[in-house]
């Protein structure tokens, strides 16, 4: 063509090489005998007589090394970044049951201070605060790395598992116009001199999605202005929210969380066992199977050989209050307590502690929580309207989820709103889809990192978030 | 045990039952004869003589059905939430092979106004902002939501493609502490009292994460305070970003980017054809091969069996702008112009035009961006330090990508923020993983929803946001 001028015949063109060079740690017996090629991060160096071991850090592994040659030795330094030639030779003390004998390094950088804080050890030995502080140096650490991997695997299994169910994966916008929980706990934002808000969660545009796609799940970041500073609570969240359409019970979605759960675990079991092992992860356990008294206590995955699957118990808050007052008997907590519509933190413990004890099983659920403590959009129980058709999940004696089934009628919707002395004409938005035909739904939302930290035993919710987001921290 | 009360013995137990009745309707073929029982909204109605068509609008698709019983056809309504149970007929001049015949319905909810909008045409038609206002109703249209199913699958491919490369998926923090991107454009919010800001983007989050995990991406929402009222531009949107160290060349981050959108369209041509042929979309080419003019304009899945793959063309900045020159040479844009280190959107459009023209191919790489237009972070070109080792893609005319190496040397980049005048100190949570060690690494970020926008063909950016976000719209 008569356009063409230079550039465009010595045009480069971008194609689809791949150079990736990691080998699979796990594997390294397989190469037993092969000079291997391979990056990452010098962890630990460890000086033996007449040599040294130093600990490669890739992207997923540590692998042990072994160096005796003086030239590379010198090389050598924590936290440089290397690419490395090495003989794989087979070594039964090693993880791997193999190590590599360096022959060759390529330092492509070098740290240029020292660490602030030690974080190449088993555990990192000081405060969270200090942790989090230094939190893009410790997350070097391979234990505390771990926790986000096996976070990422839990977010795969879910969403494997609500994909194949037909649920269609959203993106709801975090500015908006209205606060979906209510309440003061919400932040505040000028928006070109409006006022609007940062979400509190999906729940509007979940529902408004329920009918477009019947199904509809969002993995996305929620807000909430709480100033509580407990271990519990996080001011920002990944939150793993899910609605589903033509519900004939509100049983329909503790049962699919229940599933989904249990995906999500089978997931780990199959591609995270690395993880699992390094931080000593025990998978928790549904409920025993009745007159299966010897079955209590075994981990999830070997209840799949069982066809009835995982169960979980469920009892309603009433029933569950009136257990723990039970257990409370003559305390004086009890007495102070019995008239509260929620629980508090030790309650929850106290309660799973008492599930687990009866029946095996490390989740419980709640239902029929008082119509008092639930939002607007909450379903009261036609049998009773001081209940909702709602439930928490309570995992290892922390409340994870919260859900239920929803309001879809308009005149209904309405009415409680006005009940609530609320400003319907504010919600018109919201209201829209309730007006043009709704299917009977619900859902539900699971913080991400309350899960996680449930299933690594951890008490500080923080150990489960990259960069926690606290009434004192906004940093790093 | 002693402690059982009732409540415990009559306990229930939330098991996993699976209650699902859609059947696919792209296979109503396979059941033709059997009766059926499915449930969705009642999408249009078409009284004919002694019968009706009802269209049923399930979780994905559309189905005809035919009503010709008086008690059946007076239930229905348009947008009533129906279950119903249909013997599948084959009829030829269906779209799916076969229509159903209704014999029972049940009504599960009606709406109670007139749609203020009619949504159930094959077009809508009414301006985007009517279509914006009415979000919740009009996404109802099987077209509008055909275009999110299609977002999905392009979001599903990235996620599969980057999961294979060994890419650790990461949450990190929307509230922050300073911006990424710098200048004007980003919200601020009083956190408990102090200035924070929303994220722009998680450039320093996943460059610390590089140290962590050599591989990272996240798919999250990213705001920018841009003024900008134009087609192009929304305030809140979904980034896809990833990060990956180790590189020898910023070249690696296009060849990965060339090859994840390679993926991402095999997905959609995979799973998504349904809506591919619903919007008539036409998946993109990549350069035709050398010397294989014929091959010119073939769609990408085609290349498939091509041992080289899917390649996009790229050019320098500078050769770029020469060509455009080159191109307007003698019109008064071309001298007004020619001193801008940037690309206005004329200039996008008329590029990727050439290139298409050129080379057949819908993307091209712009590569080594003046450092005066690129942000701190970026690594300046050894070879001429005025440009950076950095890269748009352009598809289609729009720009859907920035990406570059990023600086990893913590001298290198104190040296170039003091240049900018940088506070250096202000900094200091972010340099820590510089001045502790990082590899060479580089990465990039896209919008996910130019990238559908441009796919399907749409000139406005908002028809490709659920719930779009722009200087005028915060509602729904």
């Amino acid at each position: 063509m008569t356009e063409n001028i230079e550039c465009m015949e010595n045009m480069e063109r971008i194609g689809t090489q791949n150079r990736r060079t990691e080998i699979e740690v796990t594997k390294l017996s397989d190469y037993i005998g092969e000079l291997v090629t391979l990056h990452g991060s010098i962890y630990k160096i460890r000086k033996m007589s007449g040599f040294s071991f130093a600990i490669l850090r890739t992207a997923r592994y540590t692998v042990q090394c072994v160096c005796d040659r003086q030239e590379v030795l010198g090389q050598l330094q924590e936290e440089a970044c290397v690419e490395l030639t090495a003989e794989v030779v087979e070594e039964e003390r090693a993880k791997a049951g193999a190590e590599l004998h360096i022959t060759e390094v390529s330092v492509l950088s070098r740290p240029t201070a020292q660490m602030p804080i030690v974080m190449n050890q088993k555990l990192i030995e000081t405060s969270l605060e200090n942790k989090l502080d230094y939190r893009p140096l410790t997350l070097r650490n391979e234990k505390e790395r771990a926790v986000f991997k096996i976070q990422e695997g839990l977010l795969r299994g879910i969403r494997y598992f609500l994909q194949a169910e037909g649920f269609t994966e959203i993106h709801s916008p975090k500015i908006v116009y209205a606060g979906a929980e209510g309440g003061a706990n919400i932040f505040k934002l000028d928006y070109f001199g409006k006022e609007a808000y940062l979400a509190q969660s999906p729940q509007f545009y979940k529902q408004m999605m329920v009918g477009v796609f019947e199904r509809v799940f969002e993995a996305g970041p929620v807000f909430r202005a709480e100033k509580h500073d407990t271990a519990r609570h996080l001011n920002e969240y990944t939150g793993v929210d899910f609605e589903m359409g033509y519900i004939h019970s509100f049983r329909e979605i503790m049962e699919t969380e229940t599933r989904m759960l249990q995906a999500a675990f089978e997931l780990l079991r199959e591609e995270y066992a690395y993880e699992l092992e390094l931080l000593k992860v025990q998978l928790p356990c549904g409920m025993r199977k009745t007159g299966v008294e010897e079955a209590a206590f075994k981990p999830l995955h070997q209840e799949y050989a069982d066809a009835a699957g995982f169960e979980i118990p469920a009892l309603k808050f009433s029933e569950a209050k009136a257990l723990l007052r039970e257990h409370s008997k003559g305390t004086a907590q009890a007495d102070s307590k019995k008239e509260s519509h929620d629980f508090d933190p030790e309650e929850e413990k106290l309660l799973s502690e008492i599930i687990f004890r009866e029946t095996g099983s490390d989740f419980v659920f709640v239902t029929h929580y008082p119509s008092d403590k639930r939002p607007f959009y909450a379903m009261d129980d036609p049998e009773n309207s001081e209940e909702t058709l709602s439930f928490d999940l309570l995992f290892r004696g922390l409340e994870i989820t919260t859900g239920g089934q929803r309001i879809h009628d308009y005149e209904m919707q309405v009415e409680k709103m006005k009940n609530r002395g609320m400003n319907v004409e504010a919600f018109e938005s919201y209201l829209m889809m309730h007006k043009h035909g709704m299917p009977p739904h619900g859902g539900l939302g699971i913080g991400l990192e309350r899960l996680t930290a449930r299933l690594l035993g951890y008490d500080n919710v923080r150990q489960a978030s990259l960069f926690p987001r606290d009434i004192h921290r906004l940093e790093p």
